[in-house]
């Protein structure tokens, strides 16, 4: 177990040597073979096992802390741990090491006149800084994702799950031992001091990217104050279009599960776009049964001369992501109102159209610049697992390197590797 | 042609209109299709040939104003145009239009058990600026590969080359015309002020990734001040190791080519590395070559023991970009020794090793991590169009999106598109 405990003073000279540390640790882990990391994320979940008791007493303290602190019950649910879920996590490590490596792998191979032959070859990005919130699973699936692609990771968690990430630590580092890897590979700031997330924000010599994960207001401090580059979402303000062409069926079906299948995530619906031409039939239809499934939707004045039982929207309602079981709704005269509708107030996430026409599918994907576009697709699958690609450590909508979910792969950038018999350029 | 001319007075003001113009055609010019695009720089490239007086005559303007401010010989030379170079530059735009279009091909594409099917499409990144010196043809080179990209670019060249930036300019908006695409996706900043420069650096609401084109101060700047992505390399400090295992007679042909061919390109060695076991025989053979070829050769103690013509390196020759006719030369004890040196005074950019021993090769692949790594092949073909990747914007050595040589697909960012049959998630 990492002995540090809650360390004050010098933060920034702390950082610094941090900083230095994986710095070095990630040039060591970039010829670090495969099957030898696999094998840390193996001992890790070994060691998170036979470290349970241990792990659930430090819980235990967090928990007893966060009760004085009187955090709320969702804050509390998020930050405890059991058996159950520390077995979640140790799978979680194994589902990772068995995952495809991304280093090394030859993305692109060719040939010129020249007599150059060029391969594109994944390697790791170097250095990641995660910040993120109460949940102490986080620990483990960041580190490990990290270390899959190759990384070296600096990890700073919540204070109030200070106590359980040390212990899972504790596990990780297990797990970089057994495989004779550097203990630097997954280092945790051992501070709760807040001035330490200021100083990773700024070291863009020893970061090379930061994922934030947590709530919007996290998100947006890192987002504004960083110096180095981020991957991250601020807001999954996810829109669904029913268009005219729209079967009345999957637009019941997809509704209601973009909706309430788990309202509190980045991928649910937030704003339902009914085109006028069905609102009377279709559109009213799924308002109802939203409504008969406890959901408080909020429509403008068109929807509600048709589903009077609907709340109002206010101009407030349009861009605004509830995370709970409401969702605002609007009529549009055409796809291109949506269109317009959803490049004014989405956030780049997931949107979604509901059609049985081609054409409007295809008009919606050209036009629009989400992270992800579905058609007749809840907006629920908006996650690397469901994309098949493992585990992730976020959704980003930025534009640059990675975008959508973020996966081992996304962790990764490339160098070219070109080979020739002495040859030279005229 | 552009009638604004030097513009003062309010610069933020007018950096934002630009930029909002910027973000509105990058919109439209998302869907615009790939033959539309290809036809404007084809447009582009018969107006600059009927432009072609217009052009000149701007261009004695620059080239008298330059005279007159006492530019050297070398300035004055990348700033002239004539009939050929005119010539070069459309030939240059029509290449680009006849290149593949990145937009819109799909990268991967895969389906899941839930039954959704998941596209990864390459999208245009948005809006590019690009800040560059003396060189007119960037005005249309940049622009060109970004229009073929499918992002709207802003342009900012240096002052000495304002008339001839603008006239050729004038010609790009021919082609964007002709092609019916908007006016607005080639901007370029109608003013010599550098509050312009200043402000573009800090538009990441407008501006989704500055490419700057020129010498060590600009690129410096930009990386030092930009708040917006950056793709650009700071300098090229390129190795050449000559390994226990080089071939003779390709160590000889290859570093001769690599230092002399063009000294002045950032693809051109710097520092040559020889290990001990050969020093007395390649090394020296090597050494003598290059300077009887002219170059100056910058030797530590024990080569100049060999090579006693050779000149006394100093500290600072490690890690020197000379962009001359100069090289050091430095004998390292084993390769790790030659990794570790590169590793410490190298810029990322290009490092070759010179070897008939395929496990020195990879290792030398696996423990550095340039953007580009070569073996028995001549730094020199350090470029997109040697790449095969058609016109390049320049080389990148960040880890982030791009890497090595910054083509149009380099410019590009993308999607997800993911359809369904009105499927839910359990």
């Amino acid at each position: 177990m990492n002995r540090r405990d809650d360390i004050s003073g010098n933060i920034p000279g702390m950082m610094q040597e941090i900083g230095t540390r994986a710095r070095a640790a990630a040039a060591e882990l970039a010829f670090a073979p495969s099957e030898v990391r696999a094998q840390a994320l193996e001992a890790a979940a070994a060691a998170l096992e036979r470290r349970a008791q241990e792990i659930l007493a430090a819980n235990a303290r967090d928990m007893a802390a966060g009760r004085e602190k009187g955090l709320s019950a969702a804050m509390l649910d998020r930050l405890m741990l059991d058996d159950e879920r520390l077995q979640g996590i140790a799978g979680s490590l194994r589902a990772i090491a068995g995952q495809d490596d991304p280093v090394g792998r030859i993305m692109a191979e060719w040939k010129r006149p020249s007599g150059l032959h060029i391969r594109r070859v994944r390697t790791p990005l170097g250095v990641v800084g995660v910040i993120y919130e109460s949940r102490p699973n986080v620990t483990a699936d960041a580190g490990a994702l990290c270390l899959k692609a190759g990384n070296a990771v600096i990890l700073r968690g919540g204070s109030e799950s200070f106590h359980s990430s040390g212990a899972i630590h504790a596990a990780l580092l297990d797990g970089l031992r057994a495989a004779n890897l550097p203990e630097d590979a997954i280092q945790r700031v051992p501070t709760r001091d807040r001035a330490a997330v200021a100083e990773m924000l700024r070291m863009s010599d020893h970061i090379d990217v930061i994922v934030p994960r947590g709530g919007k207001g996290l998100v947006g401090l890192v987002q504004r104050e960083a110096r180095v580059p981020v991957f991250a979402h601020l807001e999954g303000i996810v829109h669904v279009y029913l268009d005219a062409a729209a079967s009345p069926e999957k637009a019941l079906r997809v509704v209601l599960n973009a909706k309430t299948r788990r309202p509190g995530i980045c991928g649910a619906a937030e704003c339902l776009l009914i085109h006028e031409g069905i609102a009377d039939s279709i559109g009213q239809g799924v308002i109802r049964a939203l409504i008969d499934a406890g959901v408080e939707v909020r429509a403008d004045k068109a929807l509600r001369q048709l589903v009077p039982e609907a709340a109002a929207a206010g101009p407030d309602d349009w861009g605004r992501e509830y995370l709970d079981m409401i969702i605002a709704a609007r009529q549009v005269p055409d796809i291109d109102a949506a269109i317009a509708h959803i490049r004014r107030y989405g956030s780049d996430h997931t949107d979604a159209i509901i059609t049985e026409d081609d054409a409007a599918a295809e008009r919606f994907f050209a036009r629009l610049d989400s992270a992800i576009l579905m058609r007749n697709v809840s907006t629920q699958f908006a996650d690397g697992g469901e994309f098949g690609m493992g585990a992730e450590i976020g959704i980003a909508t930025g534009k640059m390197h990675a975008r959508g979910p973020v996966g081992a792969e996304q962790l990764t950038s490339f160098k070219y590797v070109v080979t020739g018999e002495g040859t030279t350029r005229p």
